[in-house]
């Protein structure tokens, strides 16, 4: 089962008629019903499921259900009993990726609407959680900007090769990112020709990031993020300063990437040689990582890039999806 | 006195706020307010009036009027009373475009709101109706399509040198002529990588079109008319195909438009080697136009460029205001 | 095999590494070599072949053969070699969309360079040609601007629905449709934030439009027709305008549509209630068409977006490569 | 006189022609000539300069000129001869910014043309130098990005409000700031619907920004600057990451600001309340500037947003000529 909102809380709110729902029943041909599938993230979840060479999609709802909770459509699919009936879900909303509900409600303002759920959620970022996906009965997905942040410090973070302290993170983001809110904001005039930071200096999706770096390190990590708008439809692109000095341990970033990565099916590591480029993984479930080292200032400079709506959401739900169904893990993302 | 509102009645409606008035009092230098000078005319308005040498801006209202009419603010400001106290108006919005309430209403939906003074207004196109303009209390200024389309037929339909009967036009344009409307439709990723017609067979912009075309030709004419969205901030781009058939009278495009435009300090002619981008118009007050001779098809083909926002909408309103103050005509606007 | 070059002559001499080459060989899963895959079409070439169900890729050339001719890296493979060899062709380039010589120098201005072959060879529009694609020794896949405006025309003219002395026809292209030609014409900064019209009056693909026109009505036909220049990637939008006038037989167009292209895989009637967007189609193989009648004028509008690089070029040629190897028409295109 | 070129070495050295030459005589209106006017800045300051109320423009030459150099167009403005006339140059070329020979090899690899003449130029950032470019001979305009970080910098630094050794800056660039190249990087189907790293971890634009940097502190600074090509045409937006520890002296940012830009015609300050957006300085001379302290990282995190042609080239070319004249220093600016 899926279950799909957007970045912002808001927006989730005004919108739960976007809940993506598959319902995955034991069949060699996985029957998927979608509702709600009229976001960018939805959309794009169709489309990839259409072509799943493992799934039939057999019921899609949008707009007849605007303003009805999933509740609501779907009554045997509220919160608590989606998990009682044994269903399995990939959740792409952010409502369980904090563990914490004190942080949850830190970020986004109101209380955790299944605090008792928390628990039970494993992250759904197959890079760092592929065993417990395959197991768990609830996979809360990663945000876009996190995927693209997490899987390229995760290696460094566990070799102790830079310094967790001064870490600092830049992204570019398309408009995508901001669903598909009718706001002016987002307006093609207001963007086009238009570049801007946002949520500056605390994002919402710095608790998750926060969070699974300090799960890797084994203690807590603060870290600096600044998101940019950029009129483009689809991609994050991150960049990310890390010092090589303290108590790092010297190593070499082709090795601990090639080690970490060189078996991932969608991660592509670029070298120091070639940069990243959004278009290159747009309306694909890859990430692209390069990276260079500034002997001037002693530090590494980590590149990444993915689509927000396919690694960065739909794509990676489904990479989730074919863990836990015990699927070839690109099925239907190639 | 300026007002401005949007292409579409319906938006009009909804933010009544967005006048933009200029009370223009006989002194040497005029001193103008501006209220509700938010969508992407009005802000582009003060930007220019920011810049005339004869104008200084004494007051700009926006938000915090929201929701109001024209009248709450400035209540001496009503649709009559404005006449009435002796202010000369140009006016950005639909209302005083159409002669005809019948026809306003046909295309526009709703009943005019305030028939009794259509006849005083006066279309505010300098290179058909200059000298109407400098002696009228309401100018009415055109929609952006139609500058673009009458002014390069005008002296055609004058010279008999194309089939009246059989004009066709397309008109491409940026998503700045859409308003600044918080609608779906015009969001960034949904016009980015998008192109599409839209108010096929009829958009409102007709009525004015054939109306003054049926004026400068002194029978009824009918045209066909095509917009386009395409993913851009400024611009129209109008490609017109008529006939040198029938009554027509073989004369030399180069030599019409020659002798219509060649003193106009606003049109520029390209002849027929060169072709129109209006990346060339852009921020500017001019329209380019460009023409081609399809001897295979005997049909005349004459292409138009303008920024819709200002030879399309606030710098003609500026021209317009120049010549009801005995400014010199391109003041403010180069 | 495929072949595959640009829309504009010049650059296709300039760039005959760009072929895209497929031997084709009689086996359950064809083996694929894709030469000098390096433009656009090309690219999409090979992504799409990667995907086929019934394709191997078993090479890919590019950059290395820069500068040399298709007979120079593929000796066996020059002009006529290639069907005296018994390979079957599918080119993407315009060098035999032309059935007439003469015709073809007109309008690409030098002499064919294999004009024995121009008899052989079968214009790739499987809406039109599907059982001669099949046994076809020699495919040539049409333009992208034609594919927008064959499949539209082709059911009207055949039931003399329209007049076929007054159609014309406005077309908006996606940069992507001038090549990778490194031009000033085409940086980002001359493309983003301008429309422009060019080829006006004689674009080179009005000789296959109107050959194929004239084929389909059994009299010459000739059409007016202007492409224009809109900053986005992907896509055609062609408007279509046609007189319901003359001899014309008054007929359904929706009935007209349906009964052509009801059961074609890859045409979608958006009938005479919703209009075309080409975002709906980018990065598929379908060509969405609706209509409209406008009772005004007496005519026919009728338009339709494709992806220029998809069902105008490489998917096209996919469609054709299943029929000639009688795989099902759809592989590898959804 | 005004001379310029591009970013880049390699393609400065290939458009020679490219170079903007006025000559400024003493007159109340000051007549100007422009040569080889085609690039991006030259024709930004064609459009400032017909605009300027002081200056007369006598002649613009362009392509005709093309592979001649500035000494073959005009023998007497060869590079020394220029000074020894008395002709006081505004150059936008990188050539004078680097003050020591050897750096600017380091960093633009070939030897320094005219090493004599570097002490006599001065650093042409009027926020910074204003009264040495009064009465200077030789002004070298700043580079696009170099103006977005020294602008906000210069009082932190002065102050010792931020730690000099961990400076981090990302900036973003719209696609003029690549010049008018006509190489397939910077095509439209390239550069749009991308995002892309580029000169890291080096950019040229390093050797100034560090040069300036370290005179403003009286020491050595290093910093770590990371520049992304992003799809729009105007514009920089730069962020940059400043530590509030070690040595440094605790002030209110907004103090600092105030008092170093409070009376600065084209420095606006947003605060820590608003976020700078490039749209809102595109085509003007502006540099917006806000801030946020980062309590959780004890970073202050600075932003700022300029037009690359104008307050990155162009303008303040301008600024800089108004100076050196006597002219009001916004005149023809606003």
């Amino acid at each position: 089962m899926f279950r799909c909102n957007c970045v912002e809380t808001e927006y989730a709110l005004r919108v739960v008629d976007e809940k993506v729902v598959a319902a995955a029943v034991p069949s060699s041909r996985t029957k998927v019903a979608v509702v709600g599938a009229s976001g960018y993230i939805g959309e794009e979840l169709v489309r990839l499921l259409l072509a799943h060479p493992h799934v039939d999609l057999v019921a899609a709802t949008s707009r007849q259900f605007a303003g009805k909770t999933l509740a609501d459509v779907f009554p045997r699919f509220s919160h608590n009993e989606i998990l009682q009936a044994g269903v399995r879900v990939v959740d792409l909303s952010a409502d369980f990726r904090i563990k914490d509900a004190t942080v949850y409600k830190e970020f986004y303002g109101n209380d955790h609407p299944a605090p008792e759920l928390l628990s039970d959620a494993v992250y759904g970022l197959p890079e760092i959680y592929r065993d417990q996906i395959r197991d768990a009965k609830l996979v809360a997905c990663p945000g876009c900007y996190p995927t693209s942040i997490l899987i390229p410090l995760r290696p460094l973070i566990r070799r102790k090769a830079i310094d967790r302290k001064r870490i600092l993170v830049t992204s570019l983001s398309g408009v995508t990112g901001a669903g598909r809110k009718a706001e002016a904001d987002y307006l093609f005039a207001e963007c086009n020709e238009s570049m801007r930071p946002y949520g500056v200096p605390k994002h919402r999706h710095l608790a998750e990031i926060e969070q699974e770096l300090s799960l890797l390190a084994g203690e807590k990590i603060v870290i600096q993020f600044t998101p940019h708008l950029v009129p483009l439809n689809r991609g994050i692109l991150t960049t990310i300063y890390a010092e090589l000095a303290g108590d790092v341990v010297a190593v070499d970033p082709a090795l601990v990437f090639q080690n970490a990565y060189g078996q991932e099916p969608f991660v592509r590591l670029l070298g120091d040689e070639r940069l990243p480029d959004t278009k290159n993984v747009a309306g694909t479930n890859f990430i692209d990582i390069a990276w260079k080292i500034d002997k001037r200032t002693s530090r590494l400079i980590v590149m990444s890039a993915i689509d927000n709506i396919v690694k960065g959401a739909s794509g990676q739900a489904i990479q989730c999806f074919n863990l836990m169904r015990g699927f070839p893990e690109a099925a239907g993302l190639i």
